[in-house]
């Protein structure tokens, strides 16, 4: 997703330095005139603005806060971009850290996947001053569009509104894969029954996308299993500290755990299938795993 | 909604008997010209296909094959099309029953609730022999579009297709509940957060049609609790006759069942927010039952 995000802002004339855990990634880029550097530090020392987009909460404290990461190069009045999807508090560390260098942090998780990022049509849910995100606007507007950017306030609060997404996708993915199951044992033409009920108040973009994929037992990512728990029990850690119970996320959760256990971890999440066909000892048609 | 229904194939030029267990619910009917009758067997007898929509399984039963119930006055190549959301292995039973009178029984529950009626766009799950199907079609085609209108196959897929959608629907409304108090505890903007995630992966029917009434607080049917719970209820007894564990469906009923017990039965659907608020001891904003 990096390097279609980081291709964009070539594209509309901005130099950019880069670098990546796995410098192969970054060969595209540099024949498209991007510098490479050999750590987070380097790049930002050349840098106004640095953008990081990694895996886990522990590599984005790395990749920012490290011995090597991005706030030993900033120069006052620079600003960082994380677009991981992490933990909230994270994000107000990172952004109280940046300010007492004089710099700024901005948390924006972005929604949309390998393909919004291809596009450039990703959303991308923003937290953090006002100031850094007004003057960091331009540029994600060469990765989502105009109406799909949203300030949220604070910072954490674009990570909040990255896990308000995972809760209603989670939940909604559960029903969309139980329906299937549902309407394969009951006997009915899945396509069909897939086609009918889209259209009305069980619809969602869930269903039109996930649910001819599955049917055609295409379980590649799009979004990985594995980084999708992570957001889940990223969510469920920020509701338990507010003193929240989601039923519903919780049983998503387990069931995502279930399959990652079975050894899907790298399928996409519409891949939930899967663990409820084992659950259920029932196929509806032939996995190949790709 | 059968009174909207009814009204729609009145205005098609379908002369109709009509009848209801709370007799003044045909007044505004009758105005248009309508005959009122005082038993389903009565309007059997002088209808050649009889349309039913009541509430539970047990209504369905009995208003098409009780004592005084359509099959007691149905003549031959008569057709009755029961659009109550009910057992599909009882819209198997009507249908042989039907079939051995020389008539014919199909199950169409529709999806689209009142507005739907209203304004003659439901979708309708047909299921029941083709050639009743394709003679009642056209009548359908009055309460319904062209392109929403379903044969599924033989007697009871009609009730398995509902059944799907209602699956779907289930989990999908417990992720924009969790959603929506993760957001407003987060400290999030709750409508813009709304908002910012309704358009992308997260996007569905409910999200965009139930999110902002749970907003404003208007828990009004739309679709009665009550109701829900029946659905529920049978697909998981159907489920449970086919083997198939359905954690999800299984969680949002037990969910379901506890808002009515908390008093809630008669609210519209998206009311699960308030099982979910007492269960979190908060409260989005004022509650005014109406």
């Amino acid at each position: 997703m990096g390097q279609s995000m980081c291709s964009h802002l070539i594209k509309a004339g901005y130099s950019m330095t880069v670098y990546s855990r796995t410098p192969s990634k970054c060969a595209a880029l540099v024949e498209k005139g991007a510098v490479l550097a050999d750590s987070p530090r380097k790049v930002a020392e050349s840098s106004d603005v640095v953008f990081t987009i990694v895996g886990f909460p522990e590599d984005v404290q790395q990749v920012i806060a490290g011995t090597d990461g991005v706030l030993a190069g900033l120069k006052p009045e620079g600003i960082v971009v994380d677009m991981t999807t992490s933990k909230p508090s994270l994000a107000q560390e990172l952004a109280e850290k940046a300010a007492r260098q004089n710099c700024a942090a901005v948390d924006a998780p972005v929604s949309g996947g390998d393909v919004g990022a291809r596009e450039a049509r990703l959303a991308i849910f923003c937290g953090g001053d006002k100031a850094a995100f007004d003057a960091v606007r331009p540029l994600l507007c060469c990765m989502g569009r105009e109406d799909t950017i949203h300030y949220m306030g604070p910072p954490g609060l674009g990570q909040h509104t990255k896990m308000t997404n995972q809760i209603l996708i989670s939940t909604n993915i559960i029903g969309v894969t139980e329906g299937l199951l549902y309407a394969y044992k009951a006997g009915l033409d899945v396509e069909a029954t897939l086609k009918a009920v889209s259209g009305g108040a069980a619809g969602s973009w869930s269903v039109t996308n996930y649910g001819p994929r599955i049917l055609k037992r295409d379980f590649k990512p799009g979004f990985f299993v594995e980084h999708f728990i992570k957001d889940m029990r990223i969510a469920l850690e920020e509701a338990n500290k507010m003193g929240l119970a989601l039923p519903g996320l919780a049983l998503a959760q387990q069931l995502y755990v279930a399959l990652k256990a079975q050894g899907d971890g790298d399928a996409g999440i519409h891949g939930l299938t899967l663990a409820l066909e084992r659950l259920n000892n029932i196929q509806l048609g032939e996995y190949t795993k790709q």
